[in-house]
């Protein structure tokens, strides 16, 4: 049994796990991000989260899970938004020249959606897509069993794609995102607007709380709830109509809700998907949790070992 | 140099062509469909229009694209709405057998893109997308190089995606499709909706004059046509998150606007795109017109043979 090391760089934690090759992690260890002490540091911090882990046994190399954008052909973060400071990092080869192992890189949305296909929700579709739905919306989305990366690395960026015409203000600069309405943070932020706060009592709502309050009848948590999973719907359907998925996948603090987010979203693509072909996708939860990342890592080093991935290995 | 036949079957005409691998065709053929015989007569008509072209050298196969939903793994027609009682026509391995030629099948849109990649304005790039806007929206996507299918053959689906929740009713079943905005059909239609007719004289007008009006300041064409600029764009945006293509091509009825079109549609993509990356797709206009179809399905025979598509080929 092979293993490899999968990593998820977040702005507070590092996740790292030795993972074999069904995706089962064997051993994890987690340490916090000193992003402050800038990114030599940190590689150094990883370098030694790795030997850590590979004490255990033997591993074929490292899958490391960053926030992008990434430029995968160089191995670099080009930024990242929790990492102040990391611009253009060469993050791949430097960690490769200080483990001595081969290292592959991938956008964390990404290798989450890679977790979910070979060890989560996603398993034995080779075509599947996941949201998930926290701080923001992110996304990663697998084509014939592949990893979707498209021109410039930015592919599946679903969390923007645009379900309200000149709708809420986006700090991306657009209007109307997807993210703006159905992450976490949105249906948090929605259910404490001004003009409903008024007629609220107490402090602010998390997104599983509005839930809550959604299915026991609380009218603006109710209407919230129904604009996240109204566009949540929609972006399904925009979803099937692009890459005609198998599965779509919810994961992310949304998913804390369960059966009442997975009834909500069917509900409205019910009503809003089409009637033409008989093509929708099943609309599942995520399975690993905050895993996935770590779990996708790994399998990436592996599938490109194994060449079912395009090599972005360092070695 | 080895040419294949290209076929696009429509509704109204059957196009063929002897094609090198250039995607340049050295000769073609159009014959009516004479849809109201059946299909068994129809391919008799592919058949003889084959041995036609075929007659001036020899040819490696046939690329068939064909209007769908297909069913790719198995060479078969499910259904088509232009070519009434055509249900689960196997006419993939039909050709085959009449002609003794190898024939690839490709859904039109597809195909058409496939062949802008090759020979037209998706010339050297792996990413594309082709909206093809005409009687509704047609799409086609290239991947790294290949015809995106996905799970259900129905990939790329574009002109159903739904830009304006809750807008207006497409036969699909949905609300608010592109083609209800950004097709010649929508446009001509549009222009002609009573609210507005009542304000304008004469005849109906076609998508070319309510461009040509919107130029010379005419309100209601100019507010017609803004729509379908301000919709496509969105579209635009959305293809860019979702495939990340270096090119976005514009061809159909609408593509005949040309600067007019491009100028209106990069005035809101301007105003609508993201600022966080620079991973603005170029947009540009079609340069095969209503050849690409089949340029694009002679490529495919080609690309199968040399196994840079995947083998959707009947020998």
């Amino acid at each position: 049994m092979t293993s490899a090391i999968g990593i998820d760089l977040g702005g507070t934690n590092i996740k790292g796990g030795l993972v074999d090759q069904h995706g089962t992690i064997r051993e994890r260890h987690e340490i916090p991000t000193r992003a402050e002490r800038g990114s030599n540091a940190v590689i150094d911090d990883l370098a030694a989260l790795v030997n850590h882990l590979r004490r255990s046994g033997p591993v074929d190399g490292i899958g490391l899970a960053t926030p992008g954008p990434l430029d995968l052909r160089n191995g670099r973060i080009i930024r990242a938004a929790n990492l102040p400071g990391w611009i253009d990092v060469p993050i791949r080869d430097a960690l490769a020249a200080k483990t001595g192992l081969p290292v592959t890189l991938e956008n964390d949305a990404n290798a989450a959606a890679f977790g979910e296909f070979t060890a989560g929700a996603g398993r034995g579709c080779q075509h599947m897509t996941l949201f998930t739905l926290g701080t923001g919306v992110g996304a990663g989305v697998i084509i014939d069993g592949r990893v979707l990366h498209g021109h410039f690395d930015n592919a599946g960026e679903l969390g923007h794609m645009i379900v309200a015409v000149g709708g809420e203000p986006c700090p991306c600069g657009q209007r109307g995102c997807l993210e703006r309405y159905s992450s976490a943070d949105a249906v948090a932020r929605r259910a404490c607007i001004p003009s409903l706060e008024r007629k609220r009592q107490g402090p602010p709502l998390s997104a599983e709380e509005v839930a809550s309050r959604a299915q026991q009848g609380d009218p603006i948590c109710a209407k919230v709830w129904n604009d996240a999973c109204l566009y949540l719907a929609v972006a399904c359907v925009n979803v099937q109509h692009a890459y005609n998925s198998q599965r779509i996948i919810l994961g992310g603090g949304m998913s804390q809700a369960g059966d009442f987010l997975l009834s909500s979203v069917r509900h409205h693509l019910a009503d809003q998907a089409w009637r033409l072909h008989n093509d929708l996708p099943e609309i599942c939860l995520a399975e690993l949790g905050a895993d996935a990342g770590l779990v996708g890592a790994a399998a990436l080093l592996h599938a490109h070992r194994n060449k079912t991935e395009k090599p972005a290995c360092s070695k």
